[in-house]
């Protein structure tokens, strides 16, 4: 595969994340009952939040998503889009969740290779790695109004910090990018896919927490 | 006008939007019975909160208030008299909302003119200004424990957007800054107080949300 | 004292406050019936995010604690710890606010000192040095969706304040690091801990608010 249709692959694939991100982020404003604007907000803040989060913290500003308008609108057309067609959205959001996976080991290996690019050691590069997989949903349930869905006992955080360790640990080992980022990206999605198939929750604190 | 009095009004301008949003943020502390300390890191946060989060994202750190005490005492200054005061303000809330009004025109002004300057293209730079007004209002609510009022139907967002857009625009078209900047502003001020005294809503989702 | 030596003990300190700070970051996760994941973002979050936040906005990118494995690990560390042992940890709260009151103290000293490094001016770095002190308690309520504690009545900011502005004047008036940041952090502990043995509480406020 030569280098631009390779680059453009990549491009489609980050875009198809950002936009199911989106979704997931425009389907809290609708059940919020917040309006229009609230919609496009948290799409994009969901869509884009844990790139900008990684970018911040790398130093890389202004975030590559503002240089690329693709980047602005794909996810303003997720939040427009969800919040007319919420009714018929909601019905298959079974299929969101299985594309919200996606993204998720997508933007964990992305991630981590980008902080790597930055000259981050390996622990803070698949802790920025799983950041920018669940950096917008945090954001997206802080400005809602409600505890991140993360830390109720959802296993989504731990695949993406698994698929980013794998990332770090075989750059490390010399594996070229392509066989690394297939691998970091399989150990994500095969988690996540069978937590949510299978049932599976994060351990939950014991006896009585006196308050 | 000379160059050094034009500069002058300016931040005179600057601060008196500064002094307004910060007015509103503690104003939101007193009526969540939050303490002093409350009032003046929420007076702060509103105040300039919209423009730390554009220059973080820009990398113009550290951000300029944060070299200059008078952008730090003012909207301080602000926080404590409403505090002490909040009475007497409250009953004149409807002015407090008309120079927010103005300090929100002006913001998507200058932030949109700030990011061109950095580089930005027109989609990002126009975002950016739209940030730089509602960006504060934002910080103010999630701090305080809400939803952030601007998602909740108030035309309040899309003014900003629009009057950064018109400033984007006329750029592009080469019209110098002082017409441009004029443009912006009255586009926003006009549709905020119109939507102000006509009472328009934002939309808001329609039929069921599953939840 | 030789130099090396001195660095060490300045690390240990450190160490020892970020770990207290990501013991009450998790205590909060527990009480709130938060998941094991969130019990160590939570940790992470309170004992590093106060340096974040004055790192991102001085412009000092990637933030240190990034650049050295074990500022990720001592808190990830707390927060396991915390999670399976909160009932006995609950026990001896009243040592972990002591504790954390060293670590306010602490913070808001060498805060200040990198901000001043920086060659940020008096006021901005003694803001930087409170919110290097508390940006991070507030982080973890906002993530756990509560209302910041320091926002209701407790005397926390205001020592760090007092203590960052110790540093500041010390330092216009050339007194010497290691005076100076004794200075600071006697000031910031000393009052926190009156405040804690006294009850003081700062000031609410008065009068009906109208809403």
């Amino acid at each position: 595969m030569p280098e631009t249709e390779f680059a453009t692959t990549l491009v489609v694939l980050d875009l198809t994340g950002i936009f199911v991100f989106a979704v997931t982020g425009a389907l809290v404003a609708v059940r919020k009952n917040l309006d229009l604007f609230a919609a496009t907000v948290l799409a994009g803040v969901t869509g884009l939040g844990g790139g900008f989060i990684r970018d911040v913290l790398i130093g890389a500003t202004p975030p590559a998503a503002l240089a690329d308008w693709r980047y602005l609108l794909v996810p303003a057309a997720a939040g427009v889009l969800t919040f007319f067609f919420h009714p018929a959205i909601g019905r298959v959001e079974r299929v969101v969740t299985l594309f919200d996976s996606f993204g998720l080991a997508l933007f964990c290996v992305t991630g981590t290779l980008k902080a790597i690019d930055y000259g981050l050691g390996p622990l803070p590069a698949a802790l920025l790695g799983m950041v920018t997989g669940i950096g917008g949903g945090i954001l997206r349930d802080v400005l809602a109004g409600r505890v991140p869905v993360i830390f109720e006992g959802a296993l989504y955080a731990t695949p993406a910090l698994a698929g980013a360790g794998v990332v770090v640990v075989l750059d490390r080992l010399g594996v070229p990018g392509a066989g690394l980022a297939a691998a970091g990206f399989t150990t994500c999605l095969g988690w996540r896919l069978l937590a949510l198939v299978r049932g599976w929750q994060a351990p939950m604190p014991r006896g009585p927490a006196n308050v």
